[in-house]
């Protein structure tokens, strides 16, 4: 079985989990990074081995013989670097977004389906045990028809700091392109239904410093879907307790709850404060498997020469949404979105 | 220490329960009833010793000296059954809603107002020790400043076929008038605020024979309130679980859940199912001693002359709220309120 | 219906709990107090409205026609003061135990059995809601045949000053007799079978100053039963986060967990120590129902004139079994229990 | 880096787990495999591309060069397959327990410490992610001193049959011996103290053919350990619900319980029968990541040339303990332990 040579484009927070999930996968070689922190490219270079380090990534393309690439640039970069991507003929794992403006979304995915290349989309929470569990039990008709979904994603308020630094550099596209995506990705792969209208809510209480960055603390989306289901998404960036993802379905038959509170073990600790099942801290800690696993797959989809499950599509399809949920917020009005 | 003499009006379900609290209550007689079943009255009768049984609510207050009236009739009947209360110049209890029409339920607040009897008013999830611990917890700051509030009530499939055969009957008002009024009560009383605008959807996929029927089996409101605050609602007849009662409250500084599982009692079940907690199973279960409180309250409110902390202005608003789900369900719109 | 005149003999924490729950039973009057403390005697006289107020129980028992006692005073005096009621022709609610040595407790129950009063004993975890629902799904044969059942009595380190201060002053009998006779109690009860050797182990670490006291802070007692079932049974006086008091049901078809968890209420607060369910925090929070529950049963079988489910053989049995527990710890050795 | 050759012994249940483990580890090569069916060998060689196959672990030995091998194979196999590895100069994964007898054990250890190869012994649960995370909270001093603690080990009833099946071929050692060992382990591994007493008891009623194997269905040991410390211990066979494997530790501030329910994700179902935790329903599924962890942890001390922190000689104490409950349990009496 021949080693699959993949490069990591961007060595952010996640950068560095996809570059040393890449690392300890079998069969698969580390064999560039490209970034613009040579401090942070020293440190990669040296814990993984990795033997060709760039700080540009047309010259990683250009200068190193690879399969694939995994993309985690900022997400303004995505389609250029999708576009030079596919120009190398190189398999592509790429972050969310695909990119932020519909039409050059639109444009990308052309040019990717014109190609015969894997494109993979990082829509972990489609390989969390959790959410698959629950998949699996809605497509089996254990629960009946879906008749609402409700979804959160609220960042802990350790983060907020970072976060602002980060919003004050460079736009983060607003709360919901920047978290929700990953809501409405589960919630058209649970219910296979489309979206048709949002109203979207929020609030700064909790950090009235984004108010100056136009940013959102908190934020409600409610969802008409196809097929008669409405969806409630709630993101957020001020929890005390932990990194809290959650998703409810109800269907005609029964309900379920995944990761209602969201557990960072199997313990339970008894203290002073009362009974206590401590939290997940971040999103690397919550969906640490989830991120091997789709790494797996691509793995798995290019040597099996097999598009994966999720699509450009479904990258596509989520910002559609994430943009009309900040028009509602904006206009505070209903948004029928058109696709 | 005065006996008080209460009389019962109606005795439905709900009355029933009211009937067995009143003959609990120290210092309390059940003086009389009324009730068209004369079956049921002979039950009551010996149950619970009753000296005067009417069929018919205006008799009782001609003939029986009361101090009080409890008013559990059908809810086109309570504006009626109150002015003719107040006539006697009786104290009253009376269930949820005040009433049906909007100027109907404010000329019957004028006159209670006028009058300097209590007023109690059904909301009893005000008295639950649940929702006040919350609710202290709220008011003491603990988890700072509310954002977001989000409240279930669904009923039991259990019931789905006794409502339908109630609503064919007389008109229920509809999923939000019968059900929601109590989530309303709940965001108001919670959050000191007001609601302002409200999006309604649902959807009758698990009893389409409430098609027909005009009726929802499940529906949602999202509503945003004065003081910036989004208020999430559930209200639902289809749980195959029991009786699901939820609050959830974002606050800026932490989060509350009461009755995130509508949990019976202390004990977990092992068994081929899985762990299990077996769930309350309807309201009279869930709310026993909330139905206690809250007339062991109305009893202390008219020994100590005291007007309850819930008011009629209360009922009205509910009963306002409601109405404005409705029209933006049946407009799918925006529906702003004006007070 | 005849009022019932009930006195209290003793006005500590439990008398007082006591008191207040006969003063609101319905048909029932407080019509009398005995307690050594005037202070206390005053505010019960004022709070509860009662006629007859004495320091001594005799006095009380010649000076007050009563229809029954409710004694609480310590334990030492309980084989005492049941007989002076007997020969007054009362009925006797008893708190445990009975009395302290095996056979002053037998001639009390030879004088109980040759009266025709009623004797109820305050076992009050028989009267829980949790526990009864547990023990209806065992009797009706849902977790099949009992194998090993596990109790666990834990009070919280709140209370352990305060306990000092009352060992120092009079012995409390040991851990055993103080605390596990409940425990004792509710497993006869829920296996229906006896105890027939026992070992006992403890620790005083998180309490050294119970040392010198000769108590323990920390119990354990491993049973044998007949009918081969297995108890394992922890007591103790530092729980950090309350009133821990919890058992375990295992059945050859399922498991049963009574209070796995001391949940105060239904609520779950999210905040910077994790997700949380608040504990019950001391006997009269997490019993309070049963204690008005027990005295419900006790007015009931006076009215009925039947004898309660609950007998002074029960007590006798769970005071020989605590003995046997104290004497296995004392020699660590395995002690066969005769009766 | 060179890649590790590693041999795998015994190709049942487990033996295939650690196999399909080493072959995805990186840098390692699952170079052989001896087990006695040539269906199952021929299955696995096709799976994981192993080149050299064996239906005799000598030849194994003889013909391969590895660096490493694990050993699977039945129990009484141990020891004498643990010295031909030694004598060949392998390094040893070892499964639980290294020999049924202590001579046997004790010479063994002697071998293995004489030699400088690497042997780790499969205690997994000392490399799952809860046990390590409460090791962690003890050992940093967050629940004080230890007091007590509680172990369950209870095999789903789905397994009882082809463990009666495997008992009636060759003798499971005892439940004491088959399953309690893990427990046994982890008791000293978070105590860090030596058990010096035991009484066991026991029952077959959920499983009476296990009377005629000389089996145990349902076994309780408590333990007294160095340190003033009480172990409770329940072994068992026949869970409905799944696979409980949960342990609980007391110390002086506070309380830990790991698994108190065996959850099997972070799902919760609501339907006909309540709220649901689904359970897990084997080892292999309850410690899939500590298996995998365990062969990292062999790897990296085989590379980093360090003994791991689990040593042959807790493999020694297990046994020697676990024989001290069987005797405890045939004669109805205490047991010191003398090591």
């Amino acid at each position: 079985m021949k080693t699959l040579k993949i490069g990591v484009a961007g060595l952010g927070r996640l950068g560095l989990i996809h570059a040393e999930n890449i690392y300890n996968l079998k069969g698969v070689e580390l064999t560039a990074v490209s970034n613009l922190d040579e401090e942070v490219n020293k440190q990669v270079k040296e814990k993984y081995k990795v033997p060709n380090v760039y700080t540009n990534y047309e010259e990683m393309l250009e200068q190193t013989e690879l399969d694939a690439v995994c993309i985690v640039t900022p997400s303004g970069f995505h389609t250029e670097h999708i576009r030079l991507a596919l120009k190398k003929n190189l398999h592509i794992f790429c972050e969310k977004p695909i990119g932020l403006e519909v039409e050059d979304i639109k444009q990308t995915i052309d040019e990717i389906e014109k190609s015969d290349r894997i494109f993979h989309l990082g829509f972990m929470r489609r390989f969390d045990e959790d959410y698959l569990y629950a998949k699996e039990m809605i497509d089996s008709g254990q629960i009946g028809d879906i008749s609402l979904i409700r979804s959160y994603s609220i960042d802990p308020i350790q983060g907020l700091d970072s976060f602002v630094n980060f919003a004050k550099k460079s736009p983060s596209g607003g709360l919901f392109l920047d978290m929700s995506v990953h809501d409405i990705d589960v919630i058209r792969w649970l219910t296979k239904s489309e979206i048709s209208t949002v109203w979207a809510t929020g609030t700064n209480k909790a950090a009235p410093e984004l108010n100056e960055l136009n940013e959102l603390e908190l934020g409600t989306v409610t969802m008409k879907l196809d097929n008669d289901v409405t969806a409630l998404l709630v993101a957020g960036r001020t929890a005390s307790h932990g990194y809290h993802v959650e998703t409810e379905i109800i269907g005609t038959k029964g309900m379920l709850r995944i990761a209602a509170s969201p557990e960072k073990n199997k313990v339970a600790v008894f203290n002073e404060h009362g009974a206590i099942r401590p939290s997940s801290q971040h999103f690397p800690e919550r969906f640490a498997e989830a991120y091997v696993n789709e790494l797996k797959d691509f793995v798995r989809c290019i040597r099996e020469n097999q598009q994966p499950e999720v699509t450009a599509l479904d990258g596509l399809r989520g910002t559609e949404v994430a943009l009309a949920c900040q028009e509602s917020f904006d206009g505070n009005k209903l948004v029928d979105i058109h696709y």
